[in-house]
């Protein structure tokens, strides 16, 4: 195998000494949520970078359950740090440029106040006695550091899993204090599958005999067992089957030789009884359960409108990232986060990556050329705000024309919308029509696409870019939503047309849909004449079984189609492509190509329904 | 909610007394596979219905982890089966047609031995010293139970789970044992995931401190907390996410009120420690390490060849089914065994049912519709090898004429596939084709489908189906596998067209392709004269934003087509469907159907491929 089956993004993790964490303690009484107080809170944290004299270019990242303040290397003799391919010079998140801080949690046992600490009012550690802990508190915490270190607003709060729960709840509590929020792997509140996973773990520590109630510090042996076993559960939740399955399919009798007292029949049963038992050399039971237990008291909402009303306070721009094969996180809680963002008109990018790493992918390097090029490109636009990073080498123009490359439409789409209105164009690829809709100024402007690699080129051009498929409907929207939705070009590829142009008019005033005229009299007489599939030169060029158009409608029949729904023509642009020029006799016979305004009242000006003669 | 949290599939198997459960006890030593012996041996079973004098009227169940013997009730006052749905009179499983035998495992705790029984040697629980047993061993000892019942070949074997593993191993150690194997939601061996989580299980309760090496049952107490760790962990795998979200999203934070020491905060987290709870007061813990270990073990293969050969002594027909939300026994593993059979050219149905209810799907109500349908009609093929339950209401024939109703094409693609000729139609919908080519004599077969529905009409007509998407390829089926390979109507909904006709003509010797010729006169005067798509009232009655068809071509495009690719066309028959006569003139213009025969080599006379010279 390629890849040692010992390899886990934890691995690294052993109890290195954290070299360069410095700490801070606050001596004010803090109120935690669930009513119960801590009386001073140490915080540990590592910095990197220079904070610049306005104090504005500071990025705080927000770890997950069992990471640290170790989030990059300060230097290359420096132990590696968790988060080493996203955090350093050059990197997306860039400290030659930006002031990095990374803080250990509230609750953990790496420096910062937890139930391992020392209880001032017994002169022991806290134990049983440490309070209930939430995101809320542990981004509390945060807080103050930041107000001590002297920064005011963040650009950005980056975290991922638990660690996008705390970014959620920055940009919902202190909205006022970051510019951006990137939220990866992470979802509104655990899925009851993930609960369970995490009650079963706790149960193993709580029902050790060696947990002597949570307090076995002075113990000759603690609840070992319990935190193995609740770490070999969350190993298997943090990797996707198919990641387990190259880790251990090839040699699945073959466990490692590990010294341990677990199970050693199989090798996956080795990896987990290896992770288990090192798990417990550098982490505290008591903190397991109580940031366990933090992240499953998290709840930003149960049903959309519950969650759009918890995001409502925010006001940063968003991107989301959830990874494909997350079953712990599945991609549908992203999505969910998604669409309480679209529903409150915030500003919100969105991609499922697709990975095969499960949980873990946003600690890894094999889908890092997607994800970590998303996070550059967003990053550099809060710093940037009114240009992006620019799509370094442009796809060459698509046709659109079906005679000719160069997109005629583009032009008179642009000319159909208003300034100020707000735009969702389905399908915008690399935003080309967006961008040249926001140099000339108009209102929001929101992308739809579904490829990966078009995605970071939108998002380079500082553009706000949605990952959805068209046939699954505009759900995320709010009726009339926008001024205008645009189908340009990708109509001949949606196969439930008549569900698509219907959830357009409701999230849209207008629609403008563009497609090729089947009826184009060159196109008949290739039927006609040759008895063959009509084709093109430019937008029609690829062949009946490799097309992805898999619609062929004329002028007429898009015209019957829109009477047959209800769906009315406030207005018709036919073009000849080869000349240039608009066609206003016998479209249906003499345009290549229909631009189409749809609203769901006849026409704006109360003139009647285009009514067409087709021929 | 509609069901109460605390239902499961498992909530009925209290441990009520198995009031009709018989035994039986085999003194002859068993030599088991792991090199261990048993001196003896006691089979705990029950039996429903009655053994017709022939002894050849039997059917055998075998159970899953944690279930007995108790597969149905015996009567209306009996306590419920876990299987009730499926076995009893005019149940799928009929017990007035049927003798019904249902054994308890080697290995529980249920009658049968196991490591609670009592070690002759040494007058204790056997405990630790109960040796590894495997799934052939018990098999091995339902056989001894079936010889000692006077049972010769058994109808059919069914289980589902482990039970399933049985299943496997019933129908190749013992081949001539069984005419039918009914496999459910299982697999050729463990994924590393569902590995990972039994080994879990098993460190719980072999690190709980009253676990006592094993030798627990004169202690005042056993591996309590461990067994239930390890049914927690089980009950979580055997419950899709869907399903979970279902039970316990609502009131996520209204635990149930339940007498127990595990933690309540979370409704799912009472759910799991009432259901752990349960499991200690019926199962024996190592009982449950013995039986889940042997699961491990289980490994029928683990790549495609190794499977094909594991499986190569089998020679019964087969019925596999799956569950879509099963991730513990996920859908591509039992398509594996699927696959592997169909490379064995065993006689083999399969559907992967669409399902909410995860692993646990087939011991449910809510999918029974469709798979319980299907193992009736599976099962009344087998005793009655000629024909099938008849599809009681046949739909109407679907158009494949553009302009008449009557399956014109039938004709002529029997005609052209001589008697003997083994035979796969793809999209065979209810097995219409290939229940006149059965009737009219042909060799081997098979049908792929997409529809659940159509599958349950296509077993009652006594045919082999698999479930299948075409776009995905043949890859289940070897080079030249069929003389004959039919894509008969279908051929305008496949995206990957070339694709599918290339692993057509791999698998078959020949193909024949059927579709609708855009270029027939009347549908070119509907683009020319009318300026829309064309349509017909028949095949192509549907509108171009519905239809199933994605793509359109005409005799020539698909002549052109073939060229360009390399496919021989070894002959055309081309059909006016309103006048029913063949066109040998001018088929492009004159024939509204085309039923094309393809090879990978000019046609089997040597003469050169057709030229059309289309119009």
């Amino acid at each position: 195998m390629a890849k040692d089956i010992f390899e886990s993004s934890d691995t690294i993790r052993t109890a290195h000494p954290l070299r360069y964490a410095q700490s801070v303690t606050f001596d004010e009484l803090l109120s935690l949520e669930s009513g119960g107080i801590l009386p001073s809170v140490t915080v540990a944290f590592e910095t990197y970078g220079q904070l610049n004299e306005a104090g504005d270019n500071a990025i705080l990242i927000c770890h997950a359950i069992s990471g640290d303040s170790h989030v990059a290397r300060h230097n290359a003799e420096d132990e590696p740090g968790w988060w080493d391919i996203l955090v350093g010079p050059g990197k997306p998140v860039d400290t030659n440029r930006f002031f990095v801080i990374c803080p250990n949690l509230l609750g953990g046992c790496r420096g910062t106040t937890g139930p391992g600490s020392l209880n001032p009012a017994t002169r022991k550690p806290y134990g049983p006695d440490f309070p209930t802990i939430t995101i809320g508190d542990m981004v509390e915490v945060q807080r103050r550091l930041l107000d001590h270190l002297g920064i005011g607003q963040l650009i950005a709060v980056i975290g991922g899993s638990v660690g996008g729960h705390q970014t959620l709840t920055w940009a919902t509590r202190h909205p006022d204090r970051l510019r951006g929020a990137v939220a990866l792997a992470t979802s509104p509140r655990l899925t009851s599958q993930a609960l369970a996973f995490d009650v079963v773990g706790r149960n193993a520590i709580h029902r050790d005999p060696h947990f002597h109630g949570g307090q076995y510090y002075d113990q000759p042996q603690g609840p070992a067992v319990g935190l193995a076993l609740a770490r070999m559960i969350g190993h298997i939740t943090y990797l996707s089957p198919e990641a387990m399955n190259l880790k251990f399919e090839a040699d699945r009798l073959q466990p490692r030789e590990v010294a341990m007292e677990f199970e050693k029949t199989f090798s996956v049963g080795s990896y987990l009884g290896y992770q288990g038992t090192k798990f417990v050399e550098r982490f505290d039971a008591n903190s397991y359960m109580t940031l366990s237990l933090a992240m499953d008291l998290f709840d930003l909402g149960g049903t959309p409108e519950q969650l759009a009303a918890g995001l409502h306070p925010a006001h940063c721009r968003w991107l989301v990232l959830s990874f494909s094969s997350d079953w712990l996180f599945p991609p549908s809680q992203s999505r969910d986060i998604v669409n309480a963002l679209v529903r409150n008109n915030a500003a919100v990018s969105h991609c499922n990556i697709q990975s095969s790493c499960g949980h873990d992918a946003f600690l890894l390097p094999d889908d890092f050329d997607r994800y970590g090029e998303m996070i550059r490109a967003f990053i550099h636009n809060l710093v940037s705000a009114s240009t992006g990073l620019g799509v370094e080498k442009e796809e060459p123009p698509g046709p659109t024309s079906i005679f000719h490359e160069r997109r005629l439409d583009y032009d008179r789409i642009v000319e159909l919308i208003p300034p100020g209105a707000s735009v969702l164009d389905l399908g915008c690829g690399t935003g080309r029509l967006l961008a040249r809709l926001k140099q000339e100024g108009r209102g929001r402007l929101v992308g739809i696409e579904l490829d990966e690699r078009k995605i970071i080129s939108a998002l380079k051009r500082n553009l706000d870019v949605i990952q959805a498929d068209l046939n699954e409907g505009l759900r995320a929207f709010a009726d009339k939503q926008f001024d205008c939705v645009v189908l340009s070009q990708t109509l001949p590829a949606v196969r439930d047309v008549a569900g698509v142009i219907a959830e357009m008019l409701r999230v849209g005033s207008t629609c403008i849909v563009s497609f090729p005229n089947l009826a184009f009299h060159k196109l008949r007489r290739i039927l006609a004449e040759e008895g063959r599939a009509p084709r093109a030169y430019g937008w029609l060029r690829d062949k009946w079984y490799d097309t992805a158009d898999i619609r062929f409608l004329s002028i007429a029949d898009f015209e019957d189609f829109c009477r047959e729904k209800g769906f009315h023509i406030q207005r018709r642009i036919a073009l000849n492509t080869e000349t240039g020029g608009e066609i206003t006799e016998d479209a249906n016979r003499e345009a290549d190509l229909a631009i189409f305004v749809l609203g769901t009242t006849p026409n704006a000006e109360g003139n009647p329904p285009i009514e067409s003669v087709p021929t």
